[in-house]
């Protein structure tokens, strides 16, 4: 008969594979408003064929399984996956079935994921996000912050419009903050969306910046599908939006096309 | 005079026997809605007369003791049962006096018992829960998920109607999905039942499919006297609603036999 | 230039002396309803002039300084105090400012404690505590519950009410259901309070009470004059309860004598 | 293919510079009501020129990064800096973007600056902080609370109002009262203000005592500056309130010169 304490494992690591990666970058997707950052790096995962060489659990997931639709369950996981893509350039992603639901989840989960791909060679870290605006936008804006002054430059150069003040909560925050407490650079780029759909287009927006400021050619046209798809819902919408406006006249309103409100 | 620090303990496991298993399963039966698991769990327990082989502690249970009629009091642990069932093989059975408190402690405690019984040869993990309807029934269906594709189709053969969609959440799911990530398969069986009594029926039902499943033989005769029971008090709140349902007529009730609103 | 990662100490113990102790029992007294049991453990550290040996610190004690009437600042703290009682019996006091805020707090600082005076030959451990009526009582009863039979024996001998089910939540609980998954034997003993007013008359009852159990003369005298403060103060609370009685009679009422609702 | 768990490091200290003091003093001034700690803190540090020694960055700290107004984002962290103040005195200065979100860290935290500045020779610990009294003074008093005697002893000589109750919660109690329980002396100095003003006011007053009590010559001319701005800021205020209480009088109110409402 024994007895002994464990140490909490906070972030289990399975390394499945350490790749041996060429001038490597890393973008984060994850779940949140609008799908945005979760739809553009499952889009990645699914056109460079990356392969999943990291798997991260942690008990700060929300405690369950999913249930898919063939009747499989499966607990939240975080997944790193890599392969190299176009232009002789390896290209890191990291995506998650849920954030953690603890600061102290996120923060160990994002600095897990910091040291993999520092120890492979990355220097710079992209988070994809949504900045939620409760609009409905045409063509989605993508905003942006980063943790060096050069970054910044490179994004202004490439027509992201920069935050000037607020924060970004989460592990899109802290993905690039702990980026640069380890010595990398990091960026968030953020598209524009309305928060209450998941918002392809806004997706696509984001993918089509990264492509510029990573030098990577990514084709966008399924999430161009999707979007087209998320555009004739929010058309519905509006269209009843204009139907209830038209009872209900607000001032004001016709000035911003292409918004409703 | 002397300072230190310690670490924290989440899960204290203190093990009386490592059973020396042959093709061992491990079934869990946990506190929740209706009482369905752990009912059907300490069932197993007494049936079987299997012998408590690890206790579990853990500060993330809820910090109180409880008291029994007796004037004893006892802090909430969790107990790992075995016995070699019929037909040669190992029955594990995993149950609790409480849920732990928080999503660490529900991990930590799954997977202490997990990477336990793994030890000792267990290849398949079985969680029994509730699916709670709002409504009675008379002959409580078996609802179920699985972590791999083979169980879904065995789960299937035998008359479970799978999951398609929705989560498994607390140790129910924890249990089944931390067993897929060390390499074995899990499922958990849901009986159905309405979340308003202590639901004996409910257990007997997953019992009765579990005995299938995993080729068992378990005389329910004890769970059927407590459904019965059970039963005499659905049938009193059926009158009443019934008597209710007669001043307040509500339309296409009669249509639902074996169902109370 | 360095970078480290510490484990948290959750609870830091400064030993100033490890006493050898003869024959000696854990009685225990915190802050909570009406300081039952910190009334209670201050009076047998002053009446039986014990020495501090044990602090400690935790993390999980509400992070603040109390500042005195001198100006002088204390964050909170647990004390273990310990001197040879009378009739040759070593007595350890068990007593903090606060209760931890967090479950594992009160897990981590309860099993130190128990630790600690195991290896003193401690075999018996109690905890003073409340029961909370809503009611003043002239003659608070004491309840009582215990981790073992022969505990519960001699706590009905002596007069306890035993409980007969519920929960003893906290610290008062931890202490005892701890000290029985480490061997040793546990009780909790409860005293009678309103749980509006600071009640000296239960800890004085919950005092004479351990003195016979545990056989050890306990003068109370100074918890006397307390508690006659503390009658004085229920007897004005009455007076105006029963005035405001006589204009709104309530039926009933009169049957309980010794009561006031 | 590997698997492993990992401790949390609840507090990472990046060590720049271990400084060889001379006699030295930390003081810590944090985010919190009105400023008053932080203003302090971040004048000391420009004032004396002092050096970044330490870097520290906590899992409990908000999980965010904060996007300053040319784009570029950091997560929250705490500085601990240093220089050899006039007079041959070392002097460290703790600061930090945000106050733990935790109890744990915020005692972490705490622990962690106050064993590094113990080795590096530290005896006295000084909090700046904020004593908040929902009105305006145009000469603010500064409270005052320390873990010795003879430390009350030099704030009462130096014209603090010692408090004689109450507590200090957070950072700016713990880091005196870890200080204490290490060996060291704590004193908290608090600048009374309203609450409702970043108040440079209080910030001057509380390092106006500061610099008496540690001897140590401190131009607090720039915070002069900003408390005029914000005198202002309070006088329309008052005008504002003035005219209110013209229409609306309240008796009483004239008997308190130098404080409105």
């Amino acid at each position: 008969m024994t007895s002994r304490g464990e140490v909490l494992p906070v972030v289990s690591e399975k390394v499945i594979e350490t790749p041996d990666a060429s001038n490597p970058v890393l973008v984060c997707g994850l779940p949140g408003s609008g799908y945005v950052g979760k739809l553009a790096a499952d889009h990645l995962v699914t056109h460079f064929k990356l392969r999943r060489v990291v798997v991260y659990t942690s008990p700060t997931f929300p405690p369950q399984v999913s249930v898919k639709e063939d009747g499989t369950a499966q607990p939240p996981r975080g997944e790193l996956y890599y392969a190299s893509a176009k232009r002789g350039r390896g290209l890191f992603v990291f995506t998650a079935d849920a954030q953690p639901t603890t600061s102290e989840g996120e923060y160990e989960l994002s600095d897990a994921v910091v040291k993999f791909v520092k120890k492979c060679g990355v220097k710079k870290v992209y988070t994809l996000a949504a900045y939620i605006t409760g609009s409905f936008s045409k063509s989605p804006r993508v905003f942006g912050a980063a943790t060096s002054k050069g970054m910044v430059a490179t994004l202004t150069e490439n027509g992201v419009t920069m935050m000037k003040d607020g924060g970004i909560s989460g592990m899109n925050g802290l993905l690039i903050g702990l980026a640069a407490l380890r010595g990398l650079e990091g960026a968030c780029l953020l598209g524009e969306t309305s928060g209450y759909v998941v918002d392809a287009a806004a997706s696509k927006a984001v993918l089509e910046l990264l492509a510029k400021v990573v030098d990577l050619p990514i084709d966008t046209s399924k999430l161009k599908e999707k979007a087209e798809e998320t555009q004739k819902v929010i058309s519905q919408l509006q269209a009843m939006a204009d139907q209830a406006s038209e009872t209900t006249p607000q001032p004001g309103r016709e000035q911003r096309p292409g918004y409703i409100g």
